[in-house]
């Protein structure tokens, strides 16, 4: 294994360091690895919580900040953050209108952020939770009941963040965040796997002329493994999939995201956003809104996801709302 | 090779076509490998165009935007843009104050770009040139007479646009490129080569614990070939590296950009920072500005740059004017 990392159990701990140094805009407690907006809590503002495993930089702490999350929660890489974390985390950004938990559907995540909904309850804080289930490659998949939450993840954040930001209350920001969910779709592809700093070798191994179809963000299998294709056959297959479980018809706008895995270069995310564009225009389908980049990874795995949301006008204006973070701004 | 595309002949063009239906505030000339803002010319401001080998994106054509370049010249994979193509974008955004050529030193770069500027001088275009050479990692290489031109590119582009938004002239902003190119020193390591896609295999190849040490962009060899160290000692070799060549002392303030060279996964170039910021804290060094991401890259090569350039502070308010880029964006 070779990364530019010091000890293996230091990772996460020494990139929120990191984190720290870069972005004066966060707070971000080292010890409990919590990352939290600088002017947290905003009296009466619903705020948004998520979290997960680390290793899907810049998701989640690098969508924190005005107009997005108000915290996030890094567990160690590829797992769950802790129930007492997440509960910090939760009374950090309580500014009194309750707060909304992003969850993506893991169960060791659902488990944890369900605890610490009950533990701020206690502490009368109202949690309303949104599961992220996304990813349609399959249905149960190592570490999940149930569908993967994907690249859908950051749509749900930007546009329930937005809503947030307005002053929306904490059902409107809750159902807004699950209508987000439900109108998303995301299939991934991966052309190598990742290396977990602890394991120190690649989760999976694929051959030299080898995809894996389907393949989850910890490097969980797919639908299948089979021989690579061009960049317009592995669209097609995806959107394919895509439109199977959530079906778009011509006249619909949808917002788009090409994700890269972590060690796909950029070139590569354009070319694949061309055939995108070129296959939902030729079905009639209105690219509202598009993002081409790396942002919900799985460390260096080699591969990208497209994610499809149907959006609508209200979703379209809450995504071109300002947002200020690390990881995403356009204010 | 295992990668997201049709034909190797072809990915430069077929990502130029997705970045156009990515971006609408950019005019894609597809067939010459030309990218404007949709704007261009403004009448009366200073134009800027970069450009060079395709492979290091999102650079030049993800810079291209109000407040940074004006337009970006794609060659095919680290491949000189051509003078015709050079001079068409010369003339596409000169709105009569004249066109600041910002070059990397690479011997075909500079060679095309001067071609150009002689083409351009012929149609009465007033040309300049910005030569960047930032890398310190060896004099002369693959390629190169003298420094090779690197992650301070992007800072130069960042900060002479920002002049040129505000209306400087011509000498004016081509002053400000050198001075902050002069002011900048970078120094790179790979842990693995990337591939083209034309040659199909990895321009090197390291062993299972080897380093590239100064590395250049793509793929030229660095000053020696090392068993792979942890994260702070490669920090602080490249910052002895950078100080030795550029010093900056205690009270000095300087902008930092930490940069994946493609197959980097955010997380470990946090990691990184962090001991950079560190490191140069200690040394009574201010990080009054920095940038950690993927930004100037090398396909898919598993590595990093560290950029410092000690900065004034008209420099500093340059960096934060308004950009707004595919690329990068703050406003």
């Amino acid at each position: 294994m070779k990364k530019f990392i010091n000890q293996p159990d230091q990772v996460v701990r020494q990139a929120l360091v990191g984190l720290a140094a870069a972005h004066p805009g966060l707070r971000v407690d080292v010890d409990q690895q919590i990352v939290v907006r600088a002017d947290a809590p905003v009296a009466g503002k619903v705020g948004l919580v998520s979290g997960g495993g680390s290793g899907h930089e810049p998701m989640h702490g690098g969508f924190v900040g005005p107009g997005m999350l108000d915290a996030a929660c890094a567990g160690e890489i590829f797992t769950s953050p802790v129930p007492d974390q997440i509960l910090a985390a939760t009374q950090a950004v309580d500014g009194g209108a309750g707060v909304v938990h992003v969850v993506k559907n893991y169960t060791g995540d659902v488990l944890n952020f369900q605890l610490a909904a009950e533990l701020a309850a206690d502490e009368s804080i109202e949690v309303r939770t949104v599961l992220v289930d996304d990813d349609v490659a399959v249905e149960d998949s190592t570490w999940t009941a149930g569908r993967r939450g994907t690249g859908a993840t950051m749509i749900v954040e930007k546009i329930a963040g937005a809503l947030a930001a307005e002053g929306a209350g904490l059902d409107e920001v809750a159902a807004m965040g699950a209508a987000v969910n439900e109108a998303s779709a995301s299939f991934a592809v991966a052309l190598a796997a990742c290396t977990t700093p602890s394991a120190g070798k690649p989760g999976f191994t694929l051959g030299d002329d080898e995809m894996e179809v389907g393949v989850g963000i910890h490097g969980e299998p797919g639908r299948r493994r089979e021989l690579i294709r061009p960049a317009h056959e592995i669209v097609a297959m995806a959107l394919d999939a895509i439109r199977s479980a959530k079906p778009v018809a011509a006249g619909d706008h949808v917002i788009v995201l090409v994700n890269g895995l972590g060690g796909t270069p950029l070139i590569e995310l354009y070319l694949l956003f061309g055939e995108v564009a070129g296959a939902l225009s030729g079905a009639g389908v209105d690219i509202a809104r598009s993002l081409v980049g790396t942002y919900v990874t799985s460390l260096d795995m080699v591969g990208m996801s497209i994610t499809v949301t149907r959006a609508t006008e209200e979703m379209l204006r809450l995504w071109d709302a300002p947002v200020s973070t690390p990881g995403l701004r356009w204010s």
